[in-house]
């Protein structure tokens, strides 16, 4: 198979870069010293790195569904926001050896993810280097279309906490992954991947190629969203992280998780997944009490004065998924 | 020494940040899901990552020059576009063991370099994560002021090409640390660097910590270039690149290289250095005829119907340097 270090820098980039659609909003693409991007309102900017490792592992993630998460968490951090994402960099650096292919699929499964989630978002700029591991940086740009920006310090006491996309199945994902996937020292392997994911589609796509509701980050600022965040460590840790940044506290009701994502795609989520599972990056936004929810967001809690976090009457301890130290019950 | 594991993440992310003063443009800084950046007319991006190893040597950079030369490198492609810069972005990943203070040093050099080279310009988010070398990820973002980009290909026979900023320095720094600070078989040592630094301060600044002439790429812009980019892998290949993406032949004078470029900062450039060594980061700009050069441009040649890079009379073979395979002359 055709590696890296074969085919050298611009021919490597030149094989990524076209298989990834244009940005609707790119005035000049890849290619010059700068891409040129069309701006409405003020930009919005995030960055996130994943490294093989620490981040994800080759064993469990096709470069396919490694390009498609890259995507998919930098959109939702620009999407809680309330901006519309526009485009994408994308920084590889990897081992000499590594088969093109492998960054065929990342670029493949980086535009797929654009053109569903955020359909006119797309990479309008690259940079290869070498490194001993898989390492991918991606800056993500989204457009406020002349909107304040929805912060995590807009909540105030007697607003309504809602919450939309999956919630605790890609943390079951990961459960699964290292009860089933990984050797008793925690290391990933191959071997029951394929019958992973005949039996437990919902839960390793929810893992590693997550789908969040990208538009409904300006849809619930068009509505008068206060304050919003997603969700990528776990809804306890994030819900404690927007309550401070609030000054306020913020109270989950069992019973409207349960109602609302007690079974989703089929799956049984118990209410503690939902709390302390991780990487599911739906929108965690909190409404006035007056405006009527958008479609895709159901309520699951309140706003009050006070700090931290409740689960009903108890108060509730921050917990989330720890992929170094965490091992799925019963294993 | 403190490490990055034992502060963990947040922590680090923390410490860094503080070190790194706020970019002029910036509505919301580090803290939230995205920062929130104020852009007048079209934004210019672009991104680059550094690995140790491959992109520089830890025994050569002082962390604090590795910040500067991230920023430098990539400003200087923001203002080869005519851009402003306004923001970077800064992604880390580093090994568990690595001391917190070599990335406060790496901030500390990166706000540097923006207050010198770049005043308003500063660090609107960062993500750290673990790798096993360090790995920098820098995208920066400019801004074009309502005026169009200065692309590759707008040179038109007739027109004026000229330079401005350091041109060889940094590759007869590199020269000189691949022959006084380097094992036989190539490996970096720092057993020699201060007394190199002491000697040849000049060569060793503009290899290690860059100081290209950020704000004359927008003035270019101003004063009507027609064509722009960055010098980073050498002259030759960088006018060869502009020639291409013009559709012209791109006449270099060594009477004007010398008379321009033959000394440096006290330092003798011989014209091949100039056409050949790179990571200089000056403004390669083509003007139309009638303008008047900004001060700080030279003229060091023209354009003409053809294709390819001559000096002189005689076609130039585009030839820079290596990092991988070059050594200096005489060793």
């Amino acid at each position: 198979m055709e590696s890296v270090g074969e085919l050298g820098e611009s021919g490597v980039l030149g094989r990524v870069l076209a298989r990834m659609g244009e940005a609707r909003a790119a005035v000049v693409g890849p290619g010059d010293d700068c891409a040129v991007l069309r701006v409405r309102g003020d930009a919005v900017v995030t960055t996130d790195t994943m490294i093989e490792g620490p981040d994800f592992r080759l064993a469990w993630h096709d470069g396919f569904e490694l390009g498609w998460k890259l995507a998919a968490t930098n959109l939702s951090d620009v999407a809680a926001m309330g901006a519309v994402p526009t485009a994408l960099t994308l920084a590889l650096a990897v081992p000499h050896d590594t088969p093109v292919a492998l960054l065929e699929r990342v670029a493949e499964g980086l535009d797929a993810a654009c053109r569903v989630l955020a359909p006119g978002c797309g990479v309008i700029g690259g940079d290869l280097g070498r490194a001993p591991v898989v390492t991918a940086a991606v800056t993500a740009i989204g457009e406020l279309e002349g909107r304040a920006p929805v912060l995590r310090s807009g909540a105030r006491p007697g607003d309504v906490v809602a919450y939309a996309g999956e919630l605790g199945l890609a943390g079951l994902g990961l459960s699964l992954l290292f009860s089933e996937a990984a050797d008793a020292d925690g290391t990933a392997h191959d071997r029951t991947i394929a019958e992973l994911w005949a039996r437990h589609p919902e839960v390793l796509a929810a893992q590693l190629a997550p789908a969040p509701p990208i538009p409904l980050g300006p849809i619930a600022a068009r509505a008068g969203a206060c304050a919003m965040m997603d969700v990528s460590d776990s809804l306890s840790i994030d819900a404690d992280r927007l309550a401070r940044a609030s000054g306020v506290r913020v109270r989950l009701e069992t019973e409207r998780l349960e109602g609302a994502f007690g079974a989703q795609q089929g799956v049984r989520v118990p209410v503690d997944a939902m709390l302390t599972g991780g990487e599911d990056h739906g929108l965690l936004a909190v409404f006035p009490a007056d405006v009527e929810l958008p479609v895709g967001f159901a309520a699951i809690g309140s706003v009050h004065e006070g700090d931290g976090v409740r689960l009903d009457a108890a108060a509730l301890e921050p917990r989330g998924w720890d992929p170094y130290t965490v091992r799925p019950p019963g294993s």
